[in-house]
């Protein structure tokens, strides 16, 4: 056995590993190593050598798996990774010191800030106004910092991040909301809604008005990555089981793969734990067994 | 299209809007504006200045749909809505802010003092001590900066905010919990102690002892209010089913209406997301078939 | 009736109380006091004192309720206490100051550095890696206010707490992994990675290679603590059923006993709500009768 290739990550040791180590953890490590470097935007991230200082492992750990198996799997690309980092922790609303490094991250490998400020929008649906201001004042935070620092990439002001929205008057929220939980959801979509008449049918009319016709409805974020973010959203909250099956047939509904599906839950798996992900496996499986037993 | 009725919420334009859009919009804006006014007590809220900087839409759809569309609507007062708000944020302890700003609101619509601290005793039963805890330091922060400010209406010292209660003898907690759980959960209530007797008693007998014998047999929030927390509670949380079940039914077995659970569960799209809403009027839908079924 | 035992936690109140309310709560009182200085490591702990000013009635629960019912039953050790209400809130995520508080409190009764860095490495799998991190920010919190305090009994510093581990071969990791997965879960470990063969197969190999040959693999906290851990996270976080099973069979195959766990459960009521651990025991039962039916 040889020593960890690092203890300090920002410090890989290149002190003579055995073929054996290079091939089983410096591979994975080195990879991690770049991942996490172009995540954080600079050559030698310095962002775990806290953790090091006290459970060196963890630190490993974290580049080994998080970035040098996980994140640098084939299936979707920095872009789709980062939006779905952000928001599965935009939606979790536990972990602010993360959010802010993805969101970062995110701007990192070519994500805009209006991206980012979209993702936000999206998670009141699934998570609700609390949960989505706490992400946006996350976002205003990175923004800010990095037009602090002059090396701001992209160095217009934050105010000017995303245009206000031109107003939709009522009729047409309805109509236009309706349209896109047709287009969006298929038959599924109008049947939630239908479903809820008897009972709540304002909260039925709120799907569509706001939900769909304010907030699909924008653009500034694609349907196949809002999609995306709302898989991302469910499955790391692990509450919202019925929804998250929804949303599996939509983004496949949109132009969505299975690989993608796939490697989006394998990697939350580092953000939202192993359950999360082997729940959210469970509930593709369904969809797809569906969808092949349809066709 | 006109442009949006406000760039910053707590300066909405009056610039002419087309007929169309005052009706579209502008209503919801003016009745949003209204409701975030009683609940911030101030007739130019400007919680939501930060937002608009940034996310202009966003700040729009908190005062649109948050307030225009859910909070404006009848079926729950104003002192319902926000102590569900507040079980809910405190039950799901991640939004401090946001838990901060509702306690400061209940208090604007005449919840007390009291109220709003028997409401966080209440979360020990539904989120555990550490959210319990962490929501009276909330609430100790809003009473200390009232109180501070000089303009606070009740003018009484936080730290006579809830006397101490009597003590009661351990044997009168079991015997005071069972009578109550009886009244309120109806025969479901006995059934769930009984049914841990042969695997867990204790945890039955702290059901009876702690959560019913301490806490709902409190003064300071009537059990009316507090069944309605506890909705709120196993909603938002969106990992207690069971429970939320047997409180639906509790709810309704101590004088609360069906439009109120309804209009409860679509409050809490905003503050917990759809999917717990959605989930939340699944379990009602149960209950109130098992209700028409039996009469 | 007389008069509350204690109107502030660390001063309680030894005036008449009458046979009965010494039986009835006194004693509930004193008892939890005791517990509560162990965990705290004075004899006079002052943490509820700013609770007592604002809520002196959940002050006292928690003295009462938290430790004086449930911290002082038997059936687990203080130390296994204190790793399962760590385990749990480093899960949950969003309760840091009681985190840092039960961090210390399991240094207080015996446990060490390297297990409290052992339980938050054990958090990646179950709820992540950014859970994780911020529950090892808070473990380092602790450790420095403890060497700077020039109190800490275990001078040592916090940097040297966790030596790194040797890396070892890829090859080797799964290999180490599929054998301790088939030696703390049985035949069910397995199953649930072959069942991710055809739809998830990274998924299937991280599980393996990463939660177990990565980190169940590790020293420092015994397999039967590990599974502690497992149980307690799962059953906190609430969304993570199916894995909840897996380890509540782990930990009875790895020579836990059913009082432990039933223990367990009832002791995090106080810490993630009384539904989390009720629907613990429900899950508990499953398993119970299982291999009841079995033998």
């Amino acid at each position: 056995m040889t020593p960890p290739p690092a203890s300090a990550p920002s410090s890989p040791s290149s002190s003579g590993s055995s073929a054996a180590s290079v091939a089983g953890s410096g591979d994975r490590y080195a990879r991690g190593l770049a991942a996490l470097s172009l995540v954080t935007g600079t050559d030698h991230p310095a962002v775990l050598d806290p953790v090091a200082e006290i459970a060196p492992d963890l630190a490993r750990f974290t580049v080994e798996f998080g970035y040098g198996d996980v994140w640098s799997q084939p299936g979707l690309t920095p872009r789709q990774r980062q939006i779905g980092t952000v928001a599965a922790l935009a939606a979790l609303g536990n972990a602010a010191p993360q959010l802010r490094f993805h969101i970062a991250g995110a701007l990192n490998v070519g994500c805009t800030r209006r991206e980012i400020v979209e993702t936000c929008i999206h998670t009141t649906v699934y998570a609700g106004f609390p949960a989505a201001l706490n992400a946006l004042s996350a976002a205003r935070e990175v923004f800010t910092a990095r037009a602090d620092s002059g090396t701001d990439p992209d160095p217009e002001p934050a105010s000017a991040a995303v245009p206000a929205a031109e107003v939709t008057p009522a009729a047409d929220r309805y109509a236009r909301g309706i349209a896109l939980l047709k287009e969006v959801d298929g038959p599924a979509g109008p049947h939630v809604v239908d479903s809820l008449a008897d009972i709540a049918p304002d909260l039925g009319r709120f799907v569509v008005e706001y939900a769909f016709g304010d907030v699909y409805a924008r653009t500034g974020l694609d349907l196949h990555t809002r999609e995306l973010a709302s898989i991302a959203m469910c499955t790391a909250l692990g509450t919202a089981g019925p929804q998250l099956r929804v949303h599996l047939r939509a983004f496949l509904n949109v132009g969505g793969t299975r690989e993608e599906i796939v490697t989006l839950l394998t990697q939350l798996a580092g953000y939202a734990g192993f359950p999360a992900a082997l729940n959210g496996v469970a509930a593709a499986r369904e969809i797809f067994a569906e969808q092949d037993a349809a066709s």
